[in-house]
C-alpha cells in the first residue's frame, strides 16, 4: 500500500499520514497549491518549498492545450520543465472540460470539446487522459471523470456516474508506467444512494487513492459535508481520500475532521491576486481605504516574507497600482496562511489536541 | 566632496569611483534600476541585491500622486516603505510631467499638469519637487527642470533652459535636509551653445553632482553621444557625473568611455516584460515559436537564477499563457546581464583593461 495511517484523533475521523510517491514521502493532511499552468501563478519553486508546500497540482486540460504534453515530455517531464522535483498531482481534464470549455458534448469514448484558448475542437478520452499525465509524468494521475451540474436529475447524475465507473475502468487499462500512482473520482451527483453505490463501484476497482469530485459546483456547503460523512467510511482506512478543489480554512479543519487526506483549491493565490488575505483572525481586504497609512503587518502573528518586511499601506499601494509585486507579496502570504494551518493541524492530531486547536482556531477566527 | 575618483582607464575617459551617500557608498560607473511606484515590477529588494543593485531609481512624480508623498514619509520615508535599504535616486518629476501628463503648462512659478491617473490638476513647482523628495528621503535628489521636446527651436530651447537654472536655485534654496544630495539637470536641447552655457551655469550653484537631461526624447543616438562628448569635460572630475534615461548596452559602454558615472533605465526590466531577452550573443525575443522546444538556457554563460534552472521553452511558455512568473523571471535575467556588465566595466576599467573589453563585448554581441 501507498498509504500509512501514523496517528489518530481519538474524537474525530482526524488522522496523520503518509503517501509514498515516485518524488519522495508526503505527509497528511496536505494542501496542494495549484499550478495550473505549470506554474503556481507569480511564485518560483523554491519558494513554494519554504512555505512549506510538498506537493503542488497541476492541470492535464491547460497543459495539454498549451503548451502540449509532448513538448512537455520532450523537456523531462513537468517536473524538469518546471522546476518542482517533489510530487505533483494532476487532475485529469474532466472538471476543466465541465466549467471552462467554450463548448462540450460527453460521449461513450470522450468529452468532446473546444478549447478555450482558440476554440479548437478536441476529445479528451480516458486514454488520452492517462497518456498526457503519463507524459507529464503526475506522481499521482486522476481518472477521467464526468462533472455533474448542479442541480441534476436524478436520471441525469446516474448516467454521468455509470459513465465515470466506464471511463475509470478505462483509465486503468490504459495505464503503462507503474511508478505512477492513479486515484479513481467518485461522483454521484448529491444523490446519497448514488455517492454510495459509485463509491463502492470504484472501490472494486484497482486504485491506489481515492477523490470525492463533482463538489464546489455551487452546492450548499452542508451539502458537501453530508455528502462526505457518510461517503468516507466507507472507504478502508488503507487509501488516502482526497477531496477536490476545497476549500477555506474551516472546510479543511471540517473535512480533517472527517478523515480527509488531501485538499486542492485556487483560493489562497487566487483570493491573493483578487486582494483578499486571510489572517488568524479573518480576512483582510487590502483596497480598504482604511489600510492606506496602516504601518501594521497583514497578520502581527504571521511570520512570512510579507508580514516580516512589509506594511499594510505598502501593500495597499502595490495593490491599487496594480503593481506585479502585489500579487507575488499576497501570494506568499496566502499560501503561508494555508500551509501553516495545515502544519498546525499536523502537530494537533500527532498531540491528541485537534479538538482544542479546532476550538481555539474558530474563537480566533471569529471574535477579533 | 562626495565622489571620488578611484581608477581612471589610460586611453579613454571611463573612470571608477565612489559616491558617499546617506545609505552607504556606491561604486560607479553604477545602473540604477528603475522602482518607479516604490517597486522594482516584479521583484523583491531581497532579489535586486543578489543581482547586485546597490542604488534604485524612483519617481517623484508617480509617488506624489500615489500614495502620496506624506503617506510614504509618515510610514518612515521610502526605504523602509518598501524595505530597501540602500541608497535611492529620485528624479524630480520634471520628465514624466513631459512624458506622462494628460495636460501640461509651463509657468514661470512650476509645472501646472494633469494626472494621468484620475486627471486631477497640480502644480508642480521646484519647492515642491524638494518637499516630496524630503519627504521620501531619497539619498540623491534631482533638480526640477523643464525637458524640451525634440525637435525644438532654438528660441524655445533656450526660454526652457533659462526657466530650468532659475528652478535649479529655487530648488537649492528649498532644500532643507543637509543629509540629502542634490544633483542638478542640464538641459539646453540639441544646441551645443545652449548645453554648454547651461552647463557653467549650473556648475556656478551649489549642486552635489550633475545630470544630463532631456535626452532619450527621439533624438537620434549619435547627437547624445555628440551631447555627452562636449559637455562632459567641463564638469570638473570631483562631481559624480549621471546621463539620465540611458540606455541600451552598448550606449552605456559608450557613455562610459566618455566620462558618465550613473546610468538608468527601463529597458531592461521593460523588455523583460515584453519578452525581450538581453544576451552576449544578441537579444531573443522568448515568443519566437523557434523557443517552444529549446530546452537551453536562454544565454548559456549567464548564472543568474533564470538560467541555471529553467529551459527556453518553459520561459516561452509562460509567456505565451500570460504567466506572471514569466515576468519575473524575465526581469531577474535582463538586470542580472545588465549588473554584469556593469561589474565588467568597472573590473576591467580597474584592471586597465577597458578598450579590450569593449572590443570583445561588440565582437561578442555582433557575431554569434
Amino acid at each position: 500500500m501507498i498509504f500509512k495511517e501514523k496517528f489518530r484523533c481519538n474524537k474525530t475521523r482526524a488522522r496523520v499520514g503518509s503517501i509514498q510517491t515516485l518524488h519522495g514521502p508526503v505527509e497528511t493532511p496536505v494542501f496542494m497549491p495549484v499550478g495550473t499552468q505549470a506554474t503556481v501563478k507569480s511564485i518560483t519553486p523554491k519558494e513554494l518549498y519554504e512555505l512549506g508546500s510538498r506537493i503542488i497540482l497541476s492541470n492535464t486540460y491547460h497543459l495539454y492545450l498549451r503548451p502540449g504534453h509532448e513538448i512537455i515530455k520532450e523537456q523531462g517531464g513537468l517536473h524538469q520543465f518546471m522546476n518542482w522535483h517533489l510530487p505533483i498531482l494532476t487532475d485529469s481534464g474532466g472538471f476543466q472540460v465541465y466549467s471552462l470549455a467554450s463548448f462540450r458534448k460527453i460521449e461513450e469514448e470522450g468529452a468532446v470539446f473546444r478549447s478555450h484558448i482558440d476554440g479548437s475542437l478536441h476529445k479528451l478520452t480516458p486514454e488520452l487522459a492517462i497518456e498526457i499525465q503519463e507524459a507529464l509524468g503526475s506522481d499521482i494521475m486522476m481518472s477521467l471523470d464526468t462533472c455533474i451540474p448542479y442541480p441534476a436529475s436524478e436520471k441525469e447524475a446516474e448516467n454521468a456516474t455509470s459513465l465515470t465507473t466506464r471511463w475509470a475502468q478505462r483509465c486503468l487499462d490504459a495505464k503503462k508506467r507503474k511508478e505512477l500512482l492513479l486515484f479513481g473520482i467518485i461522483q454521484g451527483g448529491m444523490y446519497k444512494s448514488l455517492r454510495i453505490r459509485h463509491t463502492n463501484e470504484l472501490l472494486a476497482l484497482d486504485f491506489d487513492g481515492y477523490a470525492l469530485g463533482g463538489l464546489s459546483v455551487g452546492e450548499p456547503k452542508e451539502l458537501l459535508f453530508e455528502i462526505v460523512d457518510y461517503t468516507r467510511p466507507i472507504i478502508p482506512p488503507e487509501f488516502p481520500c482526497y477531496v477536490m478543489g476545497v476549500g477555506t480554512p474551516e472546510d479543511i479543519i471540517e473535512c480533517v475532521s472527517l478523515g480527509i487526506d488531501m485538499f486542492d483549491c485556487v483560493m489562497p493565490t487566487r483570493n491573493a491576486r483578487n486582494g483578499m488575505l486571510f489572517t488568524s483572525f479573518g480576512h483582510i481586504v487590502i483596497k480598504n481605504s482604511r489600510y492606506s497609512k496602516d504601518n501594521r503587518p497583514i497578520d502581527d502573528e504571521c511570520e512570512c516574507y510579507t508580514c516580516r518586511n512589509y506594511s499594510r499601506a505598502y501593500l495597499r499601494h502595490l495593490f491599487m497600482a496594480k503593481e506585479l509585486l502585489a500579487y507575488r507579496l499576497n501570494t506568499i502570504h496566502n499560501l503561508h496562511f494555508y500551509q501553516t494551518l495545515m502544519g498546525q493541524i499536523r502537530h494537533a492530531i500527532k498531540n491528541n489536541e485537534f479538538i482544542a486547536f479546532k476550538k481555539d482556531f474558530y474563537r480566533k477566527r471569529l471574535n477579533k
